[in-house]
């Protein structure tokens, strides 16, 4: 058997008013799907004749309604076990993944609300494993503060690992179901768990049965040290905000030598940068509506965060004069001037502004890169991005609703496809089957068949 | 405007394989929906043909492979966000009943769920609070032990508070998403809840905006003293297990008068004994299925509970010899005689043995009515339990599946809609909808009115 060729991966990270701030300002723009199911159905279904990998559903436990300019999307949502429960039910073949917190949860709850989620979808779940950056979160479940990042990865791995147990508790073959004999469950396999841990005890079994896929596969994203291992011991997929390609492409490479240091196979892990397609029939037209998108941005162009993120002071700089010599940047390396190269790709022109600079600091301010062009452009960056192996794949991230994912599913989605980069049919339908991998064995079950073999 | 006349509210309380603890060992029954969206949407659809009020699905947080023989159907199921969620996308009209446990989660984490699955079913959700029966679940959350009844009522009655100020945190016109002048949200009309009280501190809002209901109607269940308090303050409707027609009165009246001791309309408090109906199209065919279901169980006949039961030791009485003289009962009252009572009308005749009492009982023991009859009998004890006001309606478990509830729906349904008993027509798609609820006012809206008022 040859080995399949090495294809792209391509979920939605969904912002229900889309990444960019203004997004929901332009006149074609839906400014309310965060509570419409019906909305949130068209898009996942929108996803899945386009043959994405995933429906992806972020999460956070704490808001304000100051994010109004700066994240709107992000301020209120839907829950995610609720609304990806919802969707699994009007969809038959893309993944969905489900965002749940570790610091703010409880192990037994997540097993089972994720193992029914399995069973709801049909095997097409997939468990973003977050710790929660949101200091204010602990404000909402009466904690006196919120766990430093150590704290909150202790808890995470402990709290995986016994997530992972309770999904095996009941073997496959566990329900007998003999209307004969009276037989039910084959009660020799039904396994409690009994863990004593540092910081949880859980018996078990689960009250679910074992989920479709065996093991649910895990993601998660961050860029702290513990994330990165959590990441390459367990993780399925990793997320990151990556916006410049050598920066990715270290982080590849990172990521992947530490899972074979795990004893995994580097090409069952993988990583999938978020993108921020600003697609436009023409060049013409994608810089036409992100210049437009900019124009709709409510602020009042602070730019203390930027001259942070650059090293250079731009308090003195007209905002619509010249940018500073970069070379003044008290950062090392040559960061700011991707980061000011990606700011003029996106404009189109390389004479910008400061003001320029800051719009696209603000558009890409959560981390994720975003690109203007017409549908070759676009594709072409993603080609450069996974032959590269700075990525295996992209959270897409639309800048709007819905014409921002409807341009990149009708005119890049088929270039990707001609190219051979990405799948025209789906040949699997289940998350596990997506990625190519493998059902595991149930921990119990094998236990038990090396202890037959011993005997 | 006239009172709209009084009519019986049904709605199905779900056993994947029955009620009937040997219900799926009949040829005819399903044995694996309890994981089977198909069956669960089925179902569910059925229902709403039907024009029933809700669908609600119990939970417990511990199992055990032992209850296999004795209440099989509640062993393992889908855990109830995730499936109700995923019901209502394939619904419209009929009510969705979720059951959410305070003692082992937290009120921001059920707010949120509750909130979302009221947007994902269009306001028809109703959220059935639990404290938790089964000491076992403190083993699956870290717990030394289960609480006594007083201490989770604590936490409960401050629980459900916060929940319900949690929903009132964004009021209903706090979402502007003017696109020209580039507000989205009100800040105004946005709400922190500051809540610090014994148990638990949550400061709001919550992430998800107000629900369509406004506030989500609540239901519980349970005998002890809290259980009933909480009801008559808080409840739309109350749960029962009684089986006996004089000890549903009792607490029917009592419920709706202490309803209005906490000065609420007792109407509004509707009282829902659970039903086991088991329908023949005829007499012979209902306690042939009746008696055949019995044949089915796995059982070792221990009359002990039985015998605490009725306050006789049954141990020295052969099985199938008579049963002993009533009169032996250490019980007061006649609660003993009405018990046999339905035994012998279940069976179908007066002579009954002692395993055919231990089969009523089995058949019962988790504390709802069964009756056997052709539709005409099963329709006509349900009316006299309505117009005795011993129930507002009724909690139907089916015996089996499919067929214990198709024959409900296709025999007995229309028989209660030609007396005029049950609507024919939905005319509503809430669940307040369904019970004549109003929706209610938001509290930090009616504050702002009201200092407006005082200015």
């Amino acid at each position: 058997m040859t080995q399949p060729k090495r294809q792209l991966h391509l979920g939605l990270f969904l912002f229900s008013t889309g990444y960019h701030p203004a997004g929901w300002r332009l006149p074609e723009a839906a400014t309310d799907g965060a509570f419409d199911p019906k909305f949130l159905h068209r898009v996942a279904q929108r996803l899945e004749e386009a043959k994405f990998d995933f429906f992806f559903l972020g999460d956070a436990l704490a808001t304000s309604p100051d994010m109004q300019h700066t994240f709107p999307s992000q301020m209120v949502r839907l829950e995610p076990f609720t609304m990806i429960a919802n969707i699994a039910a009007v969809t038959e073949k893309i993944g969905l993944i489900v965002t749940a917190n570790t610091t703010y949860s409880e192990p037994y709850t997540i097993a089972r609300q994720t193992a029914s989620l399995d069973y709801l979808s049909g095997g097409r779940l997939a468990w973003n494993v977050v710790t929660g950056m949101d200091v204010r979160a602990a404000q909402n479940f009466s904690r006196e503060k919120h766990w430093d990042n150590s704290k909150r990865y202790d808890y995470a791995d402990e709290f995986v690992e016994i997530v992972q147990q309770l999904w095996d508790s009941w073997e496959d073959e566990a329900f007998v179901r003999n209307k004969e004999s009276g037989e039910f469950v084959d009660g020799s396999k039904v396994h409690r768990i009994n863990h004593e841990g540092e910081h949880f005890s859980v018996a078990g079994p689960l009250n679910v049965a074992r989920p479709p896929q065996g093991q649910i596969p895990l993601l998660n994203a961050g860029t702290s040290e513990r994330s990165r291992d959590l990441g390459a011991k367990l993780s399925s997929a990793v997320f990151s905000g990556q916006i410049l390609l050598e920066v990715s492409k270290q982080f590849y490479a990172e990521i992947k030598s530490k899972a074979v240091a795990y004893g995994r196979n580097p090409d069952e892990v993988f990583i999938l940068p978020g993108l921020v397609p600003l697609v436009g029939r023409t060049k013409e037209e994608a810089h036409d509506k992100y210049r437009e998108l900019n124009s709709l941005l409510v602020t009042n162009y602070d730019v203390t965060p930027l001259s942070a993120r650059i090293g250079i002071d731009l308090s003195g700089y007209p905002l619509d004069g010249p940018l500073p010599d970069l070379s003044l940047s008290v950062l090392p390396g040559d960061e700011v001037k991707w980061l000011v190269s990606l700011a003029q790709r996106a404009e189109g022109h390389e004479d910008i502004t400061v003001r320029e600079l800051f719009h696209y600091f603000a558009a890409t301010s959560r981390g994720h890169l975003l690109i203007v062009g017409n549908p070759e452009e676009i594709a072409d960056q993603m080609e450069e991005w996974f032959v590269e192996r700075a990525a295996d794949g992209f959270n897409i991230c639309p800048p709007y609703m819905m014409g921002g994912i409807d341009l990149f599913i009708d005119l890049v989605v088929p270039i990707l496809q001609r190219r051979g980069l990405f799948r025209s049919e789906y040949d699997a339908d289940t998350f596990r089957g997506h990625f190519g991998l493998s059902r595991p064995e149930n921990r119990f079950a094998k236990r038990a068949a090396l202890q037959g073999v011993g005997e």
